[in-house]
This record gives structure tokens, C-alpha cells and sequence, in this order.
């Protein structure tokens, strides 16, 4: 709009979200069109934040510009699902991703488990984790498997993600890879253990206390709440079976992604997912597919989880 | 060429596989095209039987036909992989058909397993039997399923499969849906049990005897060379996990097709195989992705078994 100048005046903007009529990191978009003479505004979707929503178009109607609303909303929403979620639902928007065989094994009988999948498909996580805010693992993945969780090969200019570790006791150890570097890490715990407390600050964690749930676990609602609260959208969850398990059946995870590498490990493996407590067939959890795709001799599957439809 | 009749004279013939120089069924192929006058015949494959390939083409080139041999070889063999593998292996090639949840599961804890993948995934089951010569069971899927192991809605004039059930210690059931029919089932087993035997015989079960294992099993070498010996070229095995996994860990499985559905049943579901003995990631069963295609929400996935290439 600024680089067309006077030329705006009498022209129709098409914008994704509902320009603002507040004052945030700039000023109120909203002003901006009408000051330039914008004569039709086309949205895709009124702002989701409750506070604002829908004042945008009524200042714009106000000053006389022709508003319409609504034009591929989906569509629209997709692109930023995290901050329609965080925006609606004061969570963020949440990816589970797996590596398993196609018999649905994440470590061999041995505890090996190092590569299940080939450099495509590993590369392609590195793609998730670039659009993610956030990446959270268990500090028993650590303790297993010290992974750095960095973006490799995505050089664009962007924000890394946060690294994030649940960790109700604060076992994490001070020499793990994630404390080597200057990218830093955000530990979220339940203040029972405080005598770890300063070792772990003073080797580079960011430590966030929570209320533990009754059974003494960092809850994933609590610990997604924190995450929101400084403004983390997408979260990509890469942990072992029993959180990533516990998160499904928690109902706060919206995307598995699956990696399904075309060999056998055998049933003395690891399962893919921990889920107690399912019996019978009507227990099942029911996924829906949203995409099909191979990275090399690897096949990524993306779920929407459960019934959970659109907010 | 017999509806051509003179007008075949001089003619070039493309065969997918050679003409052969023996009475069987027919009388020699290659005699009829030489009377028809044929100037060129084209070949996709040599007849795999060790005792008259080649000797069809030299009969033709004998009798002043030009022949060319090899055209499309590969995939002519693909539209009979069974009589190529008979013919060079004694043994019949052998698909093993696998129905899981996304997490690997083929029961649910409580046992309950029907049904896991939708009504378009198991129509394809019965396309798969309608093109196999043989579908193989195990009797503990007989006693726990009772399946029927028709083919239905493919209604086309054909032979349907020999319906096998490998029954180590003729535990088989003489009031199985199996015998309730008039198709016949063929019982495989290791002798060691006479007084069943009669029971089974005036239920409609034809019993075949084979040695067993060191481990009191019908190997699944000896079961293939029995059907080999009654001409089955293709055989199916639908069975469960410890029946499919001895077979894949024998190394006579040459397809494994797994219908996965888009749900989760828990880790404390029945595993996809049993393959006892995988320790390390290099004692992995390697597969090779042949075809990757959805069926209403499942998703089928075909794979290659092991290293072991075309013969």
C-alpha cells in the first residue's frame, strides 16, 4: 500500500487475517487502509483474539469502506493454525511426530533405535521443527538418547524453536547436548526437587515450575498453558512412547505424524505408543488421514487426532 | 491364427511366453504357428520348466521362423510370478496378507479384532484370494476367527483357491465353517494324531501328511511343496502373527500386503508379527515398498520380503 501511493485510492485489499484497530507492535491497520483511500476490503478470517475480533471490519464499515468477510477461511486458518488455536482455545496447536517400523517398533529389544528412518525423511523433521515455536521432549528421551533437537539445514533466517524438556523431578543431567550450546532450553518441572534446581540454572536451563497433576507428572495442559503464555503457536512433540501416549490420550495432541520405515523390528521392540486401558474395539482411537507422502524409502502419515474437529 | 487361417501365412506372432515343442493339454504350439506359415515369432519368456525351455524356439528356428526372445521378460513374468517361481524353486510365490492399526495392533487386548480395516480394504482381501491358487491358514486363527476364506463378490468363472489350514496337531475343529461348505479344505499335518483323523475325514477335510519339524511344526517348506505338487502356483497367507512371522523369518514370504487403519488400539493389543530373535537394528528385516494405494480410510501397503530379488 505504501509503495503504491495515491494509486491505492479506490482499490479493494485482499488480506488473510482482519486488519486491526488496536495499537500492538503497530499501528491500527485498519487506519492505515482507510487513510490510503482503500475503497473494498476482502478477508479471510475476522481476528480470532476475542478482545478484537470483528472491531477491524466495524471501523472499516464505519469509514464507509465495503467489507467482506469470510473468503476461503479454512483455507486461511491453515496457514497459522497455532494462532487460531492459541487465540480461541489459550493452547497452542500441537504435533506429535513417531519414527517406527512398519511394524510399529521405536527401538529395537536391544534399546538400539538409531536410524529407523533415512536422511530424507530425518530432514523433513527438521522441516517441522523449523515451523514450529517450540519443540518438547521427556527427560527420559534425554537420558536416552541425549538428542540436540536443533534445525539443521533450514537456514533461512527465522527464530529457532524453543527446546523444551518435561521433567517433574529434575532429573535431567547437566552434561546433556541440549545445555552444550548457546541455543538454550526451557525445563518444566513441579519445585520438588530444588536442591537441583542451581546446578541446572547455572549450566544454561531456563527452569518453569508447574503444579504437578495427582499422579506427580508435569500435565500436558499445564505445561502447554505455560508454553502459551509467551506466545508459542505450534509445538512439535518428539519424545518416547509413554508421553507422547499420555499427551493422545490427554486429547491435547492434533496432528500425529508418522514416519514408517520399510523394515521389521520384531515384536520384542518398543511399542509405538503407550496407551493403557485400551480393552476393546470401541476403545480404539480413531484417527483421520490428512496426508500420505514417501521421503525416500520412508512413508510419512499425517493424522488428525480423535474426533476433534476444527474449533 | 486359427480364425486368421491363410491370412496368418507370413505373419510376425508375439507370445508372452515360448511356444512349446511337447504334447501336454495341447498339442506343441510351436508345430501350429510353423503349419500357419508364421515368418517371425516375438517372445517375452523362455518356458522356466528346466525340461523344455528353449527347445520351442529351436523348433522354430529349425523349421526357418525368425524368433527374437526377451521382449518385456520382466514384466511378462510379473503376470505369472508363481509358475516362474514353481518352475526354477519347486515352490509356489507367496503373498502374506496382514490387516493393523496404525500402531501395529491385529487385536485389541480383550482379543477382539473384526474388524480392523473397512468394507473397501477387505473387498481387495477377496480379490487377492480370487487371484491365489491356495489361501493358507493357521488352526489357531480357525479356532479363534472361524473364517470362511471364500471369495465372494468376485463372481467372475473362476477356479476358487484351495482353502489350507496348517494344523501341526489336527486340532481343527470338525464343526469349523470350513467344513460347512462344499468347497473342500485341505488339512495340513503331521501324523501324529490317527484317532482325529476319521472325525476329520467324514467332515469333509482332505488330511495331508507331511514330516515335521524338529520342533513338532509343519515347516512351511514342506506345506509349499506339497501345493507345488498339486500344480498351486500363487498362494495367500492369512493368518496370525506367529503362523506370518515363522513364514517371513523362513524366508519363503515373497509379498507382504498390510492393510493399516487409520486408528490406534494400544500397546497392550496382539503385535502385527511375532519374530522372535531381533536384537539389533541389524538384525532388522528389511522390506522393499512395491506399491502404495488407500482403500476407503486404510491404507494398503505392498512390500517385497528381504533381500531376495526375481530368481
Amino acid at each position: 500500500m505504501r509503495a503504491a501511493g495515491s494509486a491505492a485510492s479506490g482499490a479493494t485489499a485482499y488480506v488473510t487475517l482482519e486488519p486491526c484497530s488496536h495499537y500492538g507492535r503497530t499501528p491500527p491497520c485498519a487506519d492505515a487502509l482507510i487513510e490510503a483511500g482503500i475503497a473494498r476490503v476482502v478477508t479471510a478470517s475476522t481476528d480470532p483474539n476475542p478482545r478484537v475480533s470483528g472491531r477491524g471490519l466495524d471501523r472499516l464499515r464505519e469509514a464507509g469502506v465495503a467489507v467482506t468477510d469470510g473468503l476461503m477461511a479454512a483455507q486461511s486458518e491453515r496457514l497459522n493454525p497455532g494462532f487460531f488455536r492459541r487465540m480461541r482455545a489459550g493452547l497452542p496447536y500441537v504435533r506429535a511426530k513417531v519414527a517406527a517400523s512398519l511394524d510399529g517398533r521405536t527401538a529395537m529389544a536391544s534399546g538400539e533405535s538409531r536410524w529407523i528412518t533415512g536422511a530424507a525423511a530425518r530432514r523433513d523433521v527438521h522441516r517441522l521443527r523449523a515451523l514450529s515455536s517450540a519443540v518438547v521432549t521427556g527427560v527420559d528421551t534425554v537420558i536416552a538418547d541425549d538428542p540436540q533437537l536443533t534445525v539443521r539445514d533450514w537456514d533461512e533466517a527465522f527464530l529457532p524453536p524453543r527446546r523444551v524438556v518435561i521433567d517433574s523431578q529434575l532429573r535431567m543431567p547437566t552434561e546433556s547436548g541440549l545445555l552444550a550450546d548457546e541455543q538454550g532450553v526451557v525445563v518444566i518441572h513441579g519445585g520438588t526437587m530444588p536442591a537441583r534446581e542451581p546446578d541446572l540454572v547455572r549450566s544454561g536451563a531456563e527452569l518453569w515450575q508447574v503444579a504437578l497433576t495427582e499422579e506427580g507428572h508435569v500435565g500436558p495442559v499445564a505445561a502447554l498453558e505455560a508454553l502459551a503464555g509467551v506466545e508459542v503457536n505450534e509445538v512439535l512433540v518428539e519424545a518416547g512412547p509413554r508421553l507422547v501416549g499420555a499427551w493422545i490420550q490427554a486429547g491435547v495432541v492434533d496432528e500425529l505424524i508418522v514416519y514408517l520405515a520399510p523394515h521389521l523390528m520384531g515384536h520384542e521392540g518398543n511399542p509405538m505408543l503407550t496407551l493403557p486401558g485400551l480393552d476393546t474395539m470401541d476403545d480404539r482411537l480413531g484417527l483421520e488421514t490428512l496426508d500420505i507422502r514417501q521421503f525416500g524409502d520412508d512413508l510419512r502419515l499425517t493424522f488428525r487426532v480423535g474426533e476433534r474437529k476444527e474449533d
